[in-house]
């Protein structure tokens, strides 16, 4: 068993936590911003002192590398993201990224040569400040410029970020690796939810990123007189759609544990006191860990609004809105994760991210996996977000066993 | 028994509907406006011809009045208006000024000498084009110049539309009647709603205009992540509004019906596909034909959105938004329509109304009545509105004679 240097780590975080820090505790570094490039600055500096290799490709994505003595060996990956969301925390992507150096620099500093090259990776723009997964949809060969247009602040937004940080498309373009070079990827991240803390459980062994799906309902039944029309003759669109909301939730957790569902958005048409609502439409999203779970919810909720719009009498309208598959993590790497956190003595359990992180990319091209270590009272993307000391270590430590045995069975 | 002369008022509205009338049948006379100057001016000819004396308010009220000959008799008004929503129907208002119109000159023709004085009286803008109840409220002494900015076009938009009537606030103030000098009120008006014709019954006697009261219900969750939220660890805002919205539908069928309510606004924040609402606020509006029925609906109601509120825990701020007390139709009044119908052999029963009318004004000060009859498929507001000719003769006669039974009970 190897160990990592839990005072360096720590102290690793505490200085980077003072690039970009707010008032009041918390981080904030918007890909592409000023603290971004500040944070940068300081990850390549400290690459260096780690006595490792950097490197920078053309999305922006910043490595240490730590080479095998095998030119051709493949490269084994370990990483997550540098940026933050606005007045967001110290840990978010910060944790696996810094764990990740530390386990490359714990290795050198052990003498090993693993049939595979390392690098500890800072994937762009993670939150999507500018453009979501930038980097590491780069990486993987699947961000084309066309989608440029899908970011908050359209196309410009997005090439005006890329010239901050001196990136081209040509470069974003070419950051693309094969994938016959890349092993495997591995990220330590924090939960961001409070199912760890809750259950006393130390290392959260993610099976898959959940799969989304978006849908607009419209509910449509008839504008009548809220005083003279009675009650029983009434085609009011906002009574199937409030079935809906009661029945759908309480299937998705009957059915459907842990699957989510959410209806963020409501309006009612014409809108006024004293008109029977002839339309109500409403955003409608689940989520779910399988591809196989995911159309088996959206099947069986899809059925449910035609069920419930046929009982009140009304039409009902079915959009989609866009959506993600589900992103399978890779068995031999949720073995790994177990087998180390079994030989450092650590609880763990395996469950589902209903967030979305870098793995997600890298999931599509190579065996990939992720830990998560407990967030007190689940709070992220907040000032307030916090993760003891000791389950940081406990994360680093399984993230470096699993590399190094991982490096021997994806080699 | 007397008769109408049933010929007489048919032609009588057939020609009134050509004034404002529509490309797709219906009729448009905005209170105010140039077809509503020339519908007076047609009804004033109309007066005339009846041998009936004719009579202009500062309100812009238009009466034909027949003397009796009791020169300190009381007077006893029938009516209703001659002004329609935008693209409305023949009946609404015109019916219930010419019946009463047609009543006047029949007891004329029939040289009755009553001991009270008859006016049949059309009320300005009823539908509230400029503002709601206009001319019947001015001559209760309701409307006060301060009430003119709760309409539609402001205080700007009453004191033009007065102008285009050479209307004064002083000659509106002075149409206020001693509610000494009157008798009591009785209108005849089309059902606008199903329920006479789907029972086969001719007349329906309105045992009161139902009174309104108008919430605002904000219901107080927290904006969490949709994804990382577990369902059993939310506060939706969205789940307590629709489940509100389920079980007050639901009780006001089973314990107050023929009350009614209505959710016509609603709205969700921050309001996104993925973020659960932690804010959803709806208008809330029930009515009911007494004081009691509308006091315990409001008691049970808001009870009930306390409970759910609660169970969900979530907040709930209940606002007042308005509203008017029920107008409850005077005993003697329902009792005089029912024995006229007995006597001309008619079907009746008592109903609310549920929508508002100038007897609404009149039951404030005098004992008034109101009745309705058939429309065909419930349809009013709309070209579409249509009432069968004998139902508009039955409803005359209705009218007619209990004007006479009256003329001796409340003189």
């Amino acid at each position: 068993m190897l160990h990592i240097n839990a005072e360096r780590l720590l102290a690793g975080l505490d200085t980077l936590a003072k690039i970009g820090a707010t008032s009041d505790g918390g981080v904030e570094r918007l890909a592409m911003s000023e603290a971004d490039m500040a944070g940068r600055r300081w990850f390549k500096q400290r690459v260096k002192e780690a006595g490792l290799e950097f490197h920078a490709d053309g999305a922006g994505n910043l490595s240490a590398v730590l080479r095998c003595s095998k030119p051709d060996a493949k490269t084994f990956l370990a990483g997550s993201h540098l940026d933050t969301v606005p007045n967001g925390g110290r840990y978010d992507g910060a944790l696996g990224v810094l764990a990740a150096l530390e386990a490359l620099r714990t290795i050198r500093e052990a003498g090993l040569d693993l049939p595979v090259h390392l690098e500890a990776i800072s994937f762009t723009d993670e939150e999507g400040s500018v453009l979501y997964l930038f980097g590491s949809r780069s990486l993987i060969g699947e961000l084309q410029p066309e989608q440029f247009q899908n970011s908050r602040g359209g196309e410009r937004g997005v090439l005006d970020g890329m010239q901050r940080l001196g990136l081209s498309i040509e470069g974003m373009l070419g950051a693309r690796r094969d994938t016959q070079s890349l092993a495997g990827y591995v990220e330590l991240h924090i939960e961001q939810g409070a199912r760890l803390e809750e259950a006393g459980t130390n290392i959260g062994i993610v099976t898959s990123i959940v799969g989304i799906s978006d849908f607009w309902l419209t509910f449509t039944g008839k504008a009548n007189h809220a005083g003279t029309t009675p009650m029983d003759r009434r085609a009011d669109a906002l009574w199937g759609a409030s079935a809906f909301v009661q029945q759908a939730s309480q299937l998705v957790q009957t059915e459907f544990s842990p699957g989510v569902m959410n209806v963020g958005e409501i309006s009612a048409k014409p809108g006024a006191f004293n008109i029977v609502p002839a339309e109500v439409k409403l955003s409608f999203e689940f989520r779910h860990g399988t591809p196989e779970a995911l159309a088996q919810m959206q099947d069986q909720l899809l059925a449910l609004a035609e069920k419930i719009a046929a009982a009140y009498g009304l039409g009902l309208k079915i959009e989609p809105a866009g959506g993600y598959a589900p992103a399978l993590m890779d068995e031999r790497v949720m073995a790994a994760f177990e087998a180390s956190a079994d030989d450092l003595g650590l609880t763990h359990t395996r469950l589902l991210s209903f967030a979305g992180h870098d793995a997600e990319s890298l999931s599509h091209v190579v065996p990939s996996g992720m830990i998560f270590v407990p967030s007190v009272a689940g709070i992220s993307h907040s000032p307030r977000e916090f993760t003891h000391s000791h389950d940081i270590v406990h994360g680093a430590n399984v993230l470096l066993n699993t590399i190094v045995e991982l490096a021997t069975k994806l080699d």
